[in-house]
């Protein structure tokens, strides 16, 4: 099943609009009891054409069509692929994938062809024994059961799909024989009279298999021996190499060649009519791993149409620090869940209030009772509720205020909490500022210019809000034609002082229009993504924020987004 | 407790940012050890001038300040509001209420005061009797006696604080006393002798306590009897009524009245100092009616000041559909909660996937499991979570699309569909178009319309999104200079065909900015109040919805709120 899985991560990350082909080598198994249901059968590294095949199976090799929409699948000019197959006998037995992936749902629909190819015309039979011994002699046909079962029994790494030996001449003396593969028949004598080892799935004893016949048309198009080819059908029967089952079929191929010729084989789906067929991986696999490869699916559709600069995984990796874990905090982690953002950490030391749940949205009527949970640890445990990839942590903590009266014992402890949130903020990529107050946001603010962090501010009014990117000042060597953002404190007139004391209830509470936070909560995530999108701004996930410049892929702008 | 919750119900709602006063009627109880802690108690009806009074307990009528900040409590001038106490001897005993009502976390500070006034300068101690019947004889006591039982002793509806006899002339013979009210002493004879019963609470029995101060301070002021007024002190003891402990003394008033003087008497805080104390309804308090209060706090605070006008109960009771609960539909619906909206039914017929929480606010990682739980129904189980007062529905149901080819059997029970959706759009007063496909809306849209409601569409592109609001189209009796708003399919120029057939996975999932929902989702519930919030619109919640026109209280607008 895990090929579907990665079927779908080609599809979306690296083909995305594009339907391939993409080269697959698949493997079709001689014993007929063992392995996947269908004709045709996957491993996990099935995509490309170096994938290695099970023992008692051999190799095809072929093409998978991706295609965007599931409708193709039963669509596409299947005729047309069986040509091109033709045209392409370098790949032994040819097998075509036609597959749509809805990643949404981890549902595959898919339909496998193993078109098999005619004998040559004119070929004749020459002769047809019942065993190898009676053909070859007992000691040859020992010695190249011998070998064949070290080839076609391991699962060792890449093997061809058969080999070949140049038959000694008939000297009636012991000669040790060694299976050579078909890629060496360029080394070949044409007037050599030539064995043909492969494994045999088809079912009939006595017929010619599909396998059979694309060696054949294989030999024919390449080398053209002039001696009659023996084909040697290996077979395996309830999971066991089975010599004594094996035949031997000598053939005289026509003098000229004639085009390939192949019969198209498409499987059957569950009603044993040819069309496609569904695999459901939704219903069986690890919730954890579905929910890993489908969290950040329409992050990564984007890159399909939308955006397709855009590094929705660097994007992802940003470290974001959220200073509250009220309205606003809660709709920022949101977004930046949304975002792909897996590393987060809130900074609050209030507890959830029965007022909290209708416009906080990762809290709920439980989390009231008692008193209230603590709001940081909460919110850090909603996320991880959300999606349990997520690393989020909550801090209890205050932020220092200046206006905020301290007596010498909480001087110290005012100094304690500045040392840890310095560490917090050396541990992340980005800080946003939601707290209630305009006092509040002045030490992160600080800290974060002197950390050289992308800060973005966000804060609320009753019908108005204001989302900002801070700047980090002038520095030295900085041109001073180009200067940098300013910060929340640079634009507003009056310092930061105690706002709290003295508040009537409407100015202490979040007395806004209730769709405000979402808004501003949202465009402050946009922002900040905008920001890092931009080949500058993505430095700062490694090191401190360049200025901003020209627009990146999301339009990052120099200015401040604030509306009234 | 109840009281304080009143209280605080009537400064959010009515007082607002006005500190009152507000008149009050506590009682003191005469029995010491009943009733609640403090010296002044309330009942749940002690708002008012009529409140009833407990058995055994005398009524102290006055003023309550709630202040906007809790530091008024502690810091107004305590002086002045004696004074004024002093001036209003109609409140016989007077009482004061200082408060402040942090609605948010359901604490509540507050001082009590009851300044009790000095006797009158001059008052001459006449008599002073251990017991009635010493002074008034045995069958007058045993009638004054019966008459107060009857009086103080039940829970009856409101009493005075005392009660008069104007006893006869001292014949010898059997009279009866009837005990009536001090306010109608206007029909009193001034040389009457009288008797003035009350409930004493004070725990000297020998003393004058502030009750018979307060009374004989009121007498003096109203009618100076010329003769001496006995003032018979009734007590309880023990929970029960004790007339064997009542005592007489008779004073003679001075013959001129001076002005009251009232001494300050502010209860102690639990640290037996004077001072304001807590009460906290948070701790004790029954969560689920805690969150009945507190969830509309926010709301009900925009009425302070920032918009007073706003009726936001009537708001609050727009019954909403909301079509999708996908990305958009959470984020309505969360917005909708926010707004004091109740009653929410969501339809929708997909199940949660594990691509949708970190998007869609009302899901987690378990519901995704098992196939995923129904998207409607999870999303209202989610909405009473967050508040268990709503009335959630969720509805799993298919809209019936046009260009979706339909069988004989399928058409039939489209039809049924229809005829469910046609039932539910009735129920409701507004409709939120929140689907996935442009087909999708076009059924409730002409639903919607056909029956007068209020229809809000969202929809959202990569970095785009729209948000609109319905009209109605032009109707007989319509102006056609004021035409109505169109709709979606009026400002778009592509009919409504199967847009999902033949559609690339990054057609089919919600590629968007992530934030875009946010933003969408709440702007299309900001329209929808800012409508409902007009004159006009609010017609929409009982009644067919009228053309739009001037501005409401929240700016409700003509025109469409779409951005590109």
């Amino acid at each position: 099943m895990v090929f579907w899985s990665q079927l779908g991560e080609l599809k979306l990350n690296e083909l995305k609009l594009g339907e391939g082909p993409v080269a697959v080598r698949l493997y079709q198994a001689a014993n007929q009891h063992q392995g996947m249901p269908g004709f045709l059968n996957a491993t996990p590294s099935s995509l490309g054409q170096e994938a290695p095949v099970p023992g008692l199976a051999f190799a095809c090799a072929g093409n998978a069509y991706l295609y965007n929409t599931v409708e193709q699948v039963a669509s596409s000019d299947r005729k047309v692929l069986v040509q091109q197959a033709e045209k392409d006998t370098a790949l032994m037995n040819p097998c075509i994938l036609l597959a749509n992936c809805d990643l949404k749902h981890s549902t595959y629909v898919y339909w496998f062809g193993a078109p098999a190819f005619q004998l040559p015309a004119g070929t004749r039979v020459v002769e047809r024994a019942a065993s190898l011994a009676s053909s070859l002699g007992a000691e040859l046909a020992e010695q190249v059961t011998a070998a064949s079962q070290e080839l076609f029994v391991g699962d060792a790494a890449p093997k061809p799909a058969a080999w070949f030996v140049a038959l000694p001449e008939d000297t009636g003396q012991r000669t040790s024989v060694t299976l050579r593969p078909l890629a060496d028949h360029a080394s070949l004598d044409p007037g050599s009279r030539v064995l043909l080892a492969f494994l045999d799935a088809s079912p009939a004893a006595d017929a010619l298999g599909s396998a059979a016949r694309n060696l054949l048309t294989w030999a024919a198009a390449r080398w053209r021996p002039a001696e009659p080819v023996a084909l040697v059908s290996m077979r395996a029967r309830n999971g066991r190499f089975d010599p004594g089952a094996s035949t031997l079929v000598r053939l005289a191929l026509p003098p000229v060649a004639a085009a390939p010729a192949a019969v198209p084989n498409w499987e059957t789906n569950s009603r044993g009519k040819p069309g496609p067929r569904k695999a459901d991986l939704g219903a069986a696999a690890d919730p954890a791993r579905l929910a890993a490869s489908a969290v950040d699916l329409n992050l990564r559709l984007m890159r399909w149409r939308a955006a397709p600069a855009l590094d929705v995984i660097s994007l992802g990796q940003a470290r974001c620090l959220l200073f509250g874990a009220g309205t606003l905090g809660c709709a920022v982690a949101r977004s930046l869940l949304g975002w792909g953002v897996r590393h987060l950490t809130l900074v609050d030391n209030a507890r959830v209030s029965y007022s909290n749940p209708v416009r906080q949205s990762l809290y709920t009527f439980e989390d009231c009772k008692g008193g209230g949970a603590p709001k940081a640890e909460r919110a850090a445990a909603a996320l991880r509720e959300i999606y349990p990839g997520v690393r989020a942590e909550g801090i209890v903590a205050s932020v220092p205020m200046p206006g905020h009266v301290t007596s010498d014992a909480e001087a110290a402890q005012a100094l304690q909490e500045v040392q840890r949130l310095e560490g917090l903020i050396q541990d992340h990529d980005v800080l946003f500022l939601l707290m209630d107050t305009r006092e509040s946001r002045w030490l992160p603010t600080l800290l974060g210019a002197a950390a050289g962090k992308l800060v973005i501010n966000a804060a609320l009014g009753f019908d108005g809000f204001l989302v900002m990117r801070h700047g980090l000042g002038l520095r030295d060597g900085d041109d001073p034609a180009k200067p940098r953002l300013g910060c929340y404190f640079c634009s507003d007139v009056v310092a930061p002082l105690d706002s709290t004391t003295g508040q009537a209830l409407d100015q202490q509470c979040t007395v806004t229009r209730p769709g405000l936070s979402g808004i501003a909560g949202a465009l402050a995530v946009e922002l900040a993504m905008s920001v890092l999108s931009h080949p500058e701004g993505a430095a700062a996930l490694s090191g401190p924020l360049a200025a901003g410049g020209a627009d990146g892929p999301l339009g990052a702008r120099r200015t401040c987004s604030a509306a009234s």
